[in-house]
């Protein structure tokens, strides 16, 4: 399914099937192409371009009188988007998808891992730790609203277990998630700063490297900290209910229980607007 | 993570860390177990009980006086439900979770394969061809939603490619999801139903076992009926639209193209009442 | 590609391409079906078959003479195999697949979800554990040979985190994979077995469903066996080694780290014989 | 599981428990890291260094008298590791890893997309393709093996289904697999070297963008050049022979059938030394 760009005399003389008239009077909201892998640059609070990996899913609202989109243009627009990704140039992209598929609504969702540098907690040696991070932009009825989702892996240490033990509680690796869509007025929100939100909400935060003063720390810590599934999103609600920055969360948690092969999970809603 | 049911006397000990009060404020929209494994029974329109293996996240919501609910009661729910479950048999479900777990609202979304015996188009050699189910059934406000969604995978074959090309055209396989929620009053949509209708929509449908003369039969059907990802969700709609007794729909195709690496996709959702 | 039976009149109509002869004198080692999904009964030591959904991959050899080998055939043989699946029948398996594909060799991988009723260890509750198991046969040079494989996730607790710190000790969740071989002459090597085996290595066992003296049970024993992942295989390698059924294993351990994002992993492989 | 360097002054002070002396006598041949996701730059025929992102397994071999490997010091080598990665720098990393774990064997395994500037066929239009590669190296016995694997996505056309259907012919996307190993005196092998082999064998490679006319030289393009899953692996085997620099070889295809729901597969090993 190709749909490619008309135009040159090679072109003109292969129909185009796409831009035919479509009797079904159905809509589409979203047509597209979805899972493009693309290497990309992305800018985050630091203002350094970070090189990374993308998957990429770019649609479009097709009205109910046009056939099929024109898939290529979608690949064409990556292939030209040569400027460093941020959160700030989505808005462009969006407009750009809109005009160059003649369409009235554009969506994207750009899915990434990123590295933040972190020193250990004692013995400060550094070292990368990655996150998943996945930015969404709708444009529709002339508005534009972006959206911003981090997976934060964590520790989490149960209070239940903590208490009725005579020693030791069970702690385990959890997915944080948030979802945050700052307000139209508001000054941007970082990456860095939603990750920091949940890993400060957490039993403790994980890093890549630690030598052995620094695991007794984050040992110690964890256990001087228990929270339940329930903690870690109320603590994140409350936090992102406080910074007026954000118009809209969805917050998640998921424990991947160590006496347990399933997940405790946790999940809150909100629209401050 | 445990929260264990409390009344033995064992249990009155250990103290209750889950039941204490929570003085946050905050209430949690869905908080429970994820990733839950089970074995079932699934009974869908033949009455016959199949039996799969589902992947179960069993939530409630949690009153912002509420520190934590009781984990293992969600499993000691499925543990107790002996029966084949079917749609019809979610609404109870949620009312067993949500009184166990003294919850005003019980939410639960059931995945597994579901298997059906198709015969090959000419030879009339009989498999089995796998889809992928998910039941998902909300009970808020005094009210319970339940939706079916199904997996399934079809043949596209491209129209542009078949028009432009001296012979041949490229196909490949797309995965059809159909996600619907009937009327309350309406009759029960079934499993089955959705799937023919899906795979009515397709180039063509898949089969485990074919011989040559069925070969030639699918590949022969496929390319008498070219389609484009949006031809097949919007003939899609316009089976849903017709059938009275679906209330709402959310349709996608993703066609894993054989040109490119990636995929091509379309989306649309419809609420008729 | 489906490479179907030959024999009824319409077939021979068809030309078999598959049976023509290849003059590029490439003997292919592998070739058949991958990841065909079919409902299936296991039984184990209990005697019981247990419903699961298998994941089935099928070869066999192709002389350099032969120019395709008759994919179709492959998942008659499964669809005509009626029977409770168990790791004995595996050779007969074999032996239908070599006769009805007129090879000299044949291959089969079984992939299913198994489960066990558990007791908790304290109050008794009974809940299921599910366990991912393999059946792996080769029939190869006139021999065949079987083997097992099982994923048993387990708690693992670190004894460097425990020595160091003033308490707690990070905790989490392990895959234990062991993939058996028994001698020709020995008796059957049960699965159920080979959980044990992984089970009574880690720092405690993992169970669907804790009430909270359960909880404090599993957390202490767990704090009371601190184990690194070198201990795990170790202890296991000396377990198989110990067992005079065994011919040959591979034992992995991969211990979901968590106060990292990455695991930490170890693999000891030896052949007794 | 931490094991962290030793040597600071903080760091003699709590107990090194890894380095404790193990009287089980079982000695293990893998222990490290695994699953460690890293930014990289690769660099390969080009001579240009490509920015990545890789998942990365590190491992020593275990005397039996060692309690436990110190997992931190695999972290601080890729830390440490600022140069750009190619196949000739992987002794080296090999050579860093045993003489900083103080071991006798070393192993690694690094998995990154790799991209291709590709030119459409007919318009030349530019465009990246992804594939996945793996680098695998092994140190023992004072002997090192480095491996490269790589999954090369392409179109492959059922000569079957051709053969037999009045029009069209079902194909779909396949993934041929090369993991191959060079003689030692030989000159390098690329990446790029091998993803050409593999879509040279292909009915058809893949692009990420394509015009009309393209759409239309590819869809014709295929179907002039049918291939069974065993064809591709026959005529890679082919090439691979006639390469005097490959010492041996594992090739693989996977066809996701277009016209089933389970694949087509078959596989060629050969050791020409």
């Amino acid at each position: 399914m190709i749909r490619s760009l008309s135009g040159t005399a090679e072109d003109q003389k292969l129909e185009d099937v796409q831009s035919k008239v479509d009797t079904r009077r159905i809509a589409i909201q979203k047509t597209g192409v979805k899972g493009l892998r693309y290497p990309l640059h992305f800018q985050d609070k630091s203002g350094i371009a970070q090189a990374t990996i993308a998957s990429i899913d770019m649609y479009v609202g097709l009205p109910e009188t046009v056939k099929g989109t024109h898939m290529s243009r979608f690949v064409e627009i990556m292939e030209a988007y040569n400027q460093a990704l941020s959160v700030e140039k989505i808005g462009d992209l969006l407009q750009s998808i809109a005009t160059r598929l003649d369409a009235n609504s554009a969506f994207i969702e750009i899915r990434f891992p990123y590295f933040i540098k972190k020193a250990a907690p004692v013995s400060g040696v550094e070292s990368m730790m990655d996150y998943e991070v996945e930015i969404k932009g709708d444009f529709k009825d002339g508005q534009t609203q972006i959206s911003l989702r981090t997976v934060i892996p964590v520790t989490s240490l149960c209070p239940c277990s903590k208490e009725i033990s005579a020693y030791g509680a069970h702690n385990q690796r959890s997915h944080v998630t948030i979802q945050a869509r700052k307000k139209e007025s508001a000054e941007i929100v970082w990456v860095e700063e939603l990750i920091q939100l949940a890993e400060d909400c957490a039993s403790c935060e994980l890093y890549g490297l630690l030598k052995r003063p620094d695991e007794k720390y984050v040992t110690e810590k964890a256990y001087d900290n228990p929270k339940f599934v329930e903690d870690m999103v109320r603590d994140l609600a409350h936090a992102l209910n406080e910074d007026v920055r954000i118009a809209s969360y969805v917050i998640e948690s998921e424990n991947f229980e160590s006496i347990h092969n399933h997940s405790a999970y946790a999940k809150i809603e909100a629209t401050k607007e």
